[in-house]
């Protein structure tokens, strides 16, 4: 089935079983169930063999999942098999965190290009990596072959900073920028913005 | 109609519509469209005519929306025309970030409450706020009436802090621990966790 055919909406579920069968297989755990699965996140057992069938046979009924073979098979299907290079613009405090952050290791990405716009910062060490000019971001990051790119910068640059990014090749931004980006179609844009997380929740509030 | 029967899939976007009609409210602009808004977001206009159905008439056949209007009725909705008192626990790098960051403001949300475990934090200044001891987080969350938390703080404790949380009558979480949380029923967990995010677009590269 070809890729576009399935969803975004399932797609974007599959990184979450992915999550959930790394917790249970650091446990120690071999075989989940789509109900076991479907209690610890809240979803139906029936829409996670449902999202499950669109990729083929992953578990036997009765039998359940062996969770090493179901992991390597999302990280087949998300591509995150192979580990790819990130170019993060803006060390600010998000910056910085997301420079710091452990969480990529093993799930598929590694930051290899840190760039800002303050000459303050331009030439300085941020971990084993040293912060470049973000005017030299098409060519930099185009010359390594960069598709991912994080944007940590504020509002006002987001827009100028992903022209850049898109100039220079990237094909996929996470966007921390609390604004929403216009880009050429084929490139993916996701935004983590807490304030919308917070606003989905507080309409359940009384 | 209740809100139980509209789908979180449908609240999920209004913050998503919220914040695009306030960057074009903040240009001076007065009226807008779902085709103007659709265009702007990736999302067709009869998905945003047919959302905003579900809590009445915001524009007439023809005429648009007016934005402010809106905007205040998105607001309502998402009972953000109030603002929340929010306690942060975890004054690591992305805690630091969220403390400072500017984007709460007018959006319906102010940190109150910042905590941390460790000693060294504990009694230090945060802007205007003092680190407290998460410890007495259930008493301090209880006494102060707060229902929204953000957990910034590493994975092997969020399980605990979360719990911690809900002792304290928390309603809804936001966790940027790389983990599944598992709250009581009516508790609302959403999760910041950019793998995820990546993952997803991965799928769609080549």
């Amino acid at each position: 089935m070809a890729p576009t055919e399935i969803p975004d909406i399932v797609i974007g579920r599959l990184p979450i079983y992915l999550r959930a069968l790394s917790v249970m297989s650091a446990t120690g755990q071999e075989i989940t169930s789509s109900h076991e699965l479907g209690e610890r996140l809240g979803i139906s057992s029936a829409q996670i063999r449902k999202d499950l069938s669109h990729f083929g046979e992953f578990g036997k009924q009765g039998t359940g999942y062996r969770i090493s073979h179901l992991q390597e098979q999302l990280r087949r299907i998300l591509k995150v098999e192979r580990e790819w290079d990130v170019a993060l613009i803006g060390l600010g405090d998000v910056g910085h965190a997301l420079a710091r952050y452990g969480g990529f290791k093993d799930r598929g990405f590694q930051i290899a290009l840190v760039f800002d716009n303050d000459p303050a910062k331009i030439g300085q060490p941020v971990g084993s990596l040293i912060i470049q000019d973000v005017a030299l971001l098409p060519d930099v990051v185009q010359q390594r072959g960069i598709q991912v790119a994080m944007l940590a910068v504020n509002a006002k640059s987001a827009q100028a900073v992903a022209d850049l990014c898109v100039k220079g090749g990237v094909k996929a931004i996470l966007n921390y920028a609390p604004i929403n980006l216009s880009v050429p179609n084929g490139i993916r844009v996701q935004y983590i913005d807490p304030v919308t997380h917070l606003q989905r929740m507080t309409y359940y509030l009384a």
